[in-house]
């Protein structure tokens, strides 16, 4: 979209102007994980401090290409009939005003994934978004009429979908191979450990 | 290890000398999924018929080097100290009893992540290696002292590695970068939709 746009204004919104962006405020969930948990988890995905680095890399590639990034994923959701539901209306027909709220905060997420410390803040918005998905408080944030749950399968699905289609982002401005296989493998971690966090609504602490 | 091998026997044992290998068998647990669910998951992770070829490109790569991605996967599970309990004794002691047991199907999963139709017998056998890292069945097929249920926290965060570290033994062989970005691609989803279904037994039907 970006080059349609007659100033060079950054497509991805800043967060002050998001509207249910909570990041880093009292109004986002208090999450049930500890430091603790996080470091465990961090070293489970084996985010180590060169993926680090090279997540810094990745949001400067993809900060002016997360808004084509969620418009694509959108896109694809949108040839699905049976996930229109959970984006549109319960009966599939599209529901522009829901998509146009929600977009700005998916946006978001891609740069997030590559910049935000993993600290308390973070775990509390993700928690929040994690959340946002079940019928704890999905639609709430946007007044949507939409279906309240999303189904845990089809998140981790296409969280396929997302790491895979990202390497072509991460190589669309001129990096190296090797700098792309280095983004693109710190991408992947980050993704899964956001996405992980996310399931944590979705089944009873003694199992998660 | 094939290097020291004095035969040019395949490293990954044949599926029917793996003991407590049920893939295709009665022994498998039935699956409460649908051939649809099964067919809606495939699309939500988009796996494509290009896919589906680049992955039984990818399984002629990866055989012979199984048995080293996981034996990688563990040492570096074994270098996570609140990971030992889960393959070794509860107490964090080696168990190698169990290890030794439990390879060859790892090993194996490997190959049928590749190679396997996605059919009824796919669907039971994934159901039942989703059983087997909770209290269901876990230990159960070794007869294992180990603690008796894997997180589902952890199995999700461990995803990352394997799909980030596919990429190196996908390029081990010489494939061209755009093949081995093909092959990597259609990995990822594979491997997604596999630890999705295995978190079946994890969630309430309603909320999975």
């Amino acid at each position: 979209m970006s080059e349609h746009m007659s100033t060079p204004e950054p497509v991805v919104e800043h967060p002050d102007r998001i509207p249910g962006y909570t990041y880093g405020t009292t109004e986002a969930a208090t999450s049930p994980l500890s430091l603790e948990d996080l470091e465990r988890l961090k070293t489970v995905v084996w985010l180590t401090p060169d993926d680090e680095e090279a997540l810094r890399e990745a949001g400067e590639i993809l900060a002016d290409q997360a808004d084509d990034m969620v418009t694509a994923y959108r896109a694809r959701l949108g040839d699905l009939p049976f996930m229109r539901p959970y984006s549109g209306h319960p009966d599939g027909t599209p529901n522009p005003e829901y998509g146009a709220a929600s977009k700005p905060r998916f946006d978001r997420f891609i740069i997030d994934a590559c910049t935000r410390p993993l600290d308390q803040d973070w775990l509390n918005y993700q928690h929040e978004i994690g959340l946002r998905h079940t019928r704890a408080k999905k639609n709430k944030t946007d007044r949507a009429d939409s279906l309240d749950h999303i189904p845990m399968r089809y998140l981790l699905g296409f969280t396929a979908v997302v790491i895979a289609t990202a390497r072509e982002y991460l190589a669309a401005k001129g990096a190296s191979p090797e700098q792309v296989d280095r983004m693109h493998a710190a991408f992947t971690k980050s993704v899964m450990l956001h996405v992980t966090v996310w399931t944590r609504p979705y089944v009873d602490a003694a199992s998660w």
